[in-house]
């Protein structure tokens, strides 16, 4: 079984069994009633040989990216990350100095995100180093926005620039010419992502009506918009928001960037639905608060499945299909 | 640095920075106060090669074991356990029967206490089979019991029997000679550990001053307790009870059956300490719920250290000390 096998199979199984599990498995994270509150639950593992490796992190980078993209999750939902806990697994034991590297880097995302670490676990790893975030947070006023709430003929936003981690991820594994990077936004949007945090809280105020981070790339994460909503929808490809150190990388590589854009993953920005009609309100906030957003699409019946169009209006196939544990 | 130096260093490190924060690292597990609500919060990991093998757990086992780890320190703490999510890591495509029997595990451990899964993370691991566990739960009515709360004077008491997971895990390690085992019991509580969910909510009704549960072996968990209550004690070895097939098996390999109980670790039974005049109401409950409770100990001034006395009063050194990650 696959990933999305795995998890439609768990899902499947779960079914929502209790009236307290508002937002089931499925979303970005769970909605859970305790007493008179709700919250907004998550977890994401980042292990060494899977999602990093050290030839380019350091510890203090590994810390901070492993929260990042759990906290990223809340921010999908427009809610305000609380609090965390950090599995670690060390499969030696680690340094002073590693130990308090790791630290610092978790404690910069979640200081940065005001959000408290409450616990932790250390054990043995069998292989490499081993994380895994767990982050509880408060959903907006009005509840948190989910993956299916995507209406036919919404327009589809994203927050900044989209494949600059999948590029950033290429430098960092070329071998170096000099001491310094030439791409150094690319190896940082890789490195240290910074979840859309506010972002995701102004989206929701502003009424988007569906919204997902960029984990695993657009193409993977607005399919999940389209699954969740029993929708279809149109990217074009010509609208894409690209960073100007992607599009030099990509010309020096000779390459086309798109592959990173649509399928790159880990840029944690922020995908968006909206009404026409609030759409241009919601891009309105993010740039009145410094941040770019673009128009990159529409929802379209179900039956249009996710087409990708060149800036000439052709369908094309992308050279990917976004990121995906256990592809065979 | 080892577990224990590692743990010390993040809890120095993070303090306690907010007031949200109720109870900070160091217990079973962390208290946070939302808005109206607080939720106990605690993180779990549990990898093939460290915490299990799969030369003796089935999948099914696997499941339940990780959760109910996780769930138990819910229990330490007198809580009633609401919600989990599990992160799995599989080192290659697992098959649809492998999935489906990791998730039956993982369901039946929820079910048995209550719990709904929520949420989870699924992925490629780098080596074996790698599960992380989060559960979030409700304190009891007056608040949670913690590891600190423990007086000079006070009674120490321990849930069911001790050292069986041990025991058990001795036997499955051990090449069988028919097919049937001969010590189920033990293998059953190495295998499926039941977490003390009810005994600990009536134990925190009962007025307990500290609690916490066994899961590294008496002497390091009891050693937490006096560690935060600033205290030491006095634990006395031939009060503790010891399962029929304990004794059965220790007598067959000619070996002593304490260090199992005292160092054996993933019992999940808990340890409780009570004032004298409320330590007999404490195992009354449990008596009339049906649960063994033994007392076997007594907090004393911190300079007595934690000591293990044999049945003839003398002071003696306990075979092992509990578990420790990267013990050197």
């Amino acid at each position: 079984m696959n990933e999305s096998e795995i998890l439609a199979f768990i899902k499947n199984k779960v079914g929502s069994r209790s009236a307290k599990v508002e937002v089931p498995i499925g979303d970005d994270a769970a909605l859970f009633r305790f007493n008179s509150d709700t919250s907004l639950l998550t977890i994401d593992s980042f292990y060494e040989g899977t999602h990093f490796s050290l030839d380019y992190f350091d510890l203090r980078d590994v810390g901070w990216k492993a929260v990042s993209a759990a906290i990223s999750d809340i921010a999908a939902m427009g809610g305000a990350p609380e609090c965390a806990m950090v599995s670690c697994g060390f499969s030696s034991p680690p340094s002073p100095e590693g130990v308090r590297s790791l630290i610092e880097g978790v404690l910069e995302s979640l200081d940065a995100c005001g959000c408290e670490l409450i616990g932790g676990d250390v054990c043995r790893s069998p292989a490499g180093l081993l994380l895994t975030v767990a982050v509880a947070g408060t959903p907006p006023e009005g509840g948190p926005v989910l993956r299916g709430g995507a209406k036919s003929g919404d327009l589809i936003g994203v927050t900044g620039t989209l494949g600059d981690s999948a590029g950033g991820l290429s430098v960092l594994q070329t071998p170096r010419a000099g001491p310094a990077s030439e791409y150094p936004r690319l190896e940082n949007a890789h490195l240290r992502p910074k979840p859309r945090v506010t972002e995701g809280r102004l989206l929701s105020a502003a009424g988007v009506s569906a919204m997902e981070d960029l984990s695993d790339g657009l193409i993977t994460d607005v399919g999940h918009i389209c699954e969740m909503s029993r929708l279809g929808c149109i990217i074009e490809s010509a609208y894409l928001p690209l960073s100007e150190e992607l599009e030099r990388l990509a010309e020096s590589r000779d390459v086309d960037p798109l592959a990173w854009a649509l399928s790159g993953g880990e840029d944690y920005e922020l995908v968006f639905t909206a009404s026409p009609d609030r759409f241009g309100d919601a891009l309105k906030v993010l740039s009145s608060n410094g941040v770019r957003a673009t128009k990159v699409g529409e929802m379209k019946p179900v039956d249009s499945g996710v087409r990708i169009l060149s800036g000439a209006g052709e369908v094309i196939d992308p050279a990917g299909n976004g990121f995906e544990h256990f592809m065979e």
